[in-house]
């Protein structure tokens, strides 16, 4: 594993250095003033040991990233019957598209576009306060990543609330459907929030362990969802997890992932390591432009794509 | 490897006995008096050996799965400057869909629906004669397949000449973008023909070798294609392989695949398989709907679903 | 004129007699309750003169066809430039669409679409309190029907309020793109609002004098607005006055005319009438069922279509 | 009626003199060389008195003008069961949109889009030989216009035919839905030269006397249609006419109009006159530049708007 050591280190070396970065989002006022230089990488192994280069202990928002974690809790609490209320296919629109909405009737294409992120927080607030949904998602993911420190960036999440009109949109258009059990408002009370979540790309790595291991918290350790449910999710995130770049991302890097817009990805290589990187600046499709070509770079030097043989002799 | 063989079997016997079959595609008229009875499945495994079950020895017509040969040899044609005429997301509509050919000025989302095969096979004809981009095509899937005895099934392809009004439609929308190089008939008349090779379950398996074993012809065979060019359309099929079903295939079943209207499907497991199953029967998507069943068993059952960690002891 | 009369009271008989009444709307439980067995009809001439019939005097929820004279209203207050904010074209889909919304960047495409008036309610609030918009709103219309008696219906307010979540969700989208000067709250205050005034059919045709006398209140009054306006306003109401039926409402009527879901419309013949007919019941397009064959009979039987050889000397 | 003279002339010449001319149509070449500093009217009024100047004798292209005589026919042929094949709707797309053919099952929304002028043309073609029903169109037209100098361009039909694919995709996309009776090349040949019938706006203004005059031939002539026909023809090109610019032209000129991309456009003042107006360079709808500001322009002028009261005293 030295290997993966040098990897992470040559990539974020390369990554630091490289000159097109990207636009930092701006339509959440916070996220705008983000430096665009950085650059963090951590990658967990099989083996539990981590790697990490970088800014790999900066905090920043996980944004959409934090989908990944909402939908294996509302797994946990409702089952299969979730894909009453939101599909599994990639949606061939953009992440806030509402087109699909109108078509559709109310059913959004998969968990990781926003409006299927909405139907997730819908069934995770299940009745009770917001803050109570948000805390038990908080719990979650810091038991995940062993680490009680990961807070909510309060600032970030009173701007999405002040701003954040398509969302309020498409959580109103699902309700006009029935699509909605819990008033607008306390719905996208839970999503700004769980939005807000800031981690660094340890914490990232650490919390996304699971996903690698079939289903247990870290080697070794208890079973967090069952070893169908960690395929089902990897699957997911293959199929839908970069909006309307996942079949290029796909193609290029060949692992499963979720993206955020404030620049950081989790990837998965199941069975081998879970993978966290950070960059603000964008491309077009509202993915991390370094993130994913460190990526793509990790993948090939490892041979970890999913599509590859097994057993090539190289991890 | 006796396990595999016991599991063919099983599925095999399963299958035959169950009571909902679907329905046989009733479009093209000689497709629409197949047997919905039959079921056939053999898989390859990277040793190179074959388990066969059912109606595993009789040819259909592959139909849309030859897409997956026919883009192998196009990439060979003109590599990677194909997707400038043609991209790699998933469509979010139906397999001959032309809405998205509208909003997106002639470019086709993925070489696997219709529109994107159409330009997959301009790019075959490369200015000659139709029946030698054929030729050439049939010559290149007997060589995968080791087998001469291939042919092209003449009826079906006139029927689909006959009655294929939405693809002659989606070659003359191309044509007005530019998005088509030869006159439309020529570049269909390649389509037709390719869709009406017919190959039996033990063929196409057997053709589909090289995206197995990383774009080797056989286990230590002559290199097809790169090991990146295999990963890369593996990809592809994963994300793009069942039109709008491709998210719940790669959820249920988690291997890259390819289906066709006559009810055949070739999944590709990395390092461990190459498995082609037929039953003519669809579902509402138009896959075949026992041969998704069968791919769902055989998955579960070999532990073969590239998002489960691999070396899991169970193949 | 002793023919107009006439024809009133025909077309009232036969209507109140017709078996088939359509479906009230739903959606709005104040509405939900509406007797279907209603028809009311009232016609002002170009000389003043009224013949009403059935329940003329019954007062109703006119909805939709508030917003001619909201949009009266708003060219009023910023004249052309509201041009810049909302479209004169057909939409092409359903009234309550939001597809359009995103194809266009959150420019609605007529100002008779439920999006397109809330642009015109977020005009005419112009910094104010939604209560002086909604009074000044009332009071034009007092105005226009001289009668001090019309108000709006509480109830009817607070229901949409409640339950209008797909105009909460068009607000919110038009937000996103910077299409709404006000919090979606206030405009969607005035908006429900306006949709809540109730009239009767003589109270709504003398209210649409001012379009049959090319912007005069009445015959021989006080300017309203130019005649140009008068003209544009009812070649709006012709192309765009019953959302995606109002080309067939031109091929059967031949008038402008706005339409509400309570069962209301308004029809103008340019020079010679002002027309309102009520009656709850709709048809698949959420117009009034017996409304429009009552309109399509006055049409018949005075040769009033605009698109008539004028001096037919039947009027 | 000496105002009528005077107004063509000023109308004219101030055309001539104007610095934006627009754009030629450049997909059809022969088309593309027409000069765009040309510039025709004619007006032919209610008594039979014709009005021309600039340009007035020269032919041009007459494109989808033609629409207009061949809707008349085909109603002559099938009566009303033309709409169960076609709608009456705006379409809310551009004139050569397929998006909406996949919405709607192959029923194009009007007659005035491509796709619903070719169902026009399937149903005059009625079993012939396409020059049967060409001739016939073309007997027609001369007989309204009363001049056997009325041919087709046959190197436009010609070009048409070589480079008109979105016409052959939307012929072969409706036949795919059942919506072609006849093979697409045989439709798709009477369309083409139907649109490339070339007649001056002279000709052009005499050919539609017949929707002015309710149905008659001329004034005091045979009657060509039914006075209900005529109401619901000018109906449709008032809402339908001129493409997804038809709003906007009801808004601006207020009269039935139809354009073609030859710069013709045909306008309607029923009881009035009929104007015909020709200049080649077109708006970024498709429309002629020019064509429409002097339609504006005359109804202005005389006071024709079918939206203003009548008896104006103006005309």
């Amino acid at each position: 594993m030295a290997d993966i050591g040098r990897i992470v280190h040559e990539v974020a070396q390369e990554m630091a250095a490289h000159p097109e970065r990207g636009e930092v989002a701006s339509y959440i006022p916070p996220l705008a003033h983000v430096d665009p230089g950085q650059f963090g990488l951590c990658i967990v192994t099989s083996d539990g040991v981590t790697h990490a280069a970088g800014d790999a202990e900066e905090p920043f928002s996980i944004q959409s990233v934090s989908k990944v974690f909402a939908l294996t809790q509302a797994l946990g609490k409702v089952g299969d019957t979730l894909w009453r209320r939101v599909g599994r296919e990639p949606s061939g629109t953009p992440f806030n598209s509402i087109v699909q909405l109108e078509r559709e009737q109310g059913i959004p294409r998969n968990p990781f576009i926003n409006a299927g992120a909405l139907v997730v927080s819908d069934v995770n607030l299940a009745g009770h306060e917001p803050r109570v949904a948000i805390g038990e998602l908080l719990r979650f993911i810091r038991y995940l990543a062993e680490d009680e420190t990961i807070v909510i960036d309060e600032t970030v999440a009173r701007a999405e609330q002040e701003t954040g009109f398509r969302n309020i949109a498409l959580a109103n258009y699902m309700k006009a459907f029935g699509n909605l059990t819990h008033a607008a408002p306390l719905t996208l009370g839970v999503y700004f929030h769980q939005c807000a979540i800031a981690m660094s790309c340890r914490q990232l790595a650490m919390a996304g362990r699971y996903l690698m291991l079939g289903g247990l918290h870290s080697p070794g350790g208890a079973r967090v969802i069952s070893a169908q449910r960690a395929r089902r999710i990897n699957a997911l995130m293959l199929t839908c997890g970069h909006y309307d770049a996942s079949g290029d991302f796909a193609f290029r890097v060949g692992l499963p992932g979720k993206s955020g817009v404030g620049g950081g990805i989790l990837a998965i290589a199941p069975g081998k390591a879970a993978i966290a990187v950070w960059s603000p600046g964008l491309n077009e499709c509202g993915n991390s432009r370094l993130g994913t070509l460190a990526l793509e770079r990790i993948a090939e030097a490892t041979g970890w794509s999913v599509f590859s043989p097994s057993g090539s002799g190289r991890s």
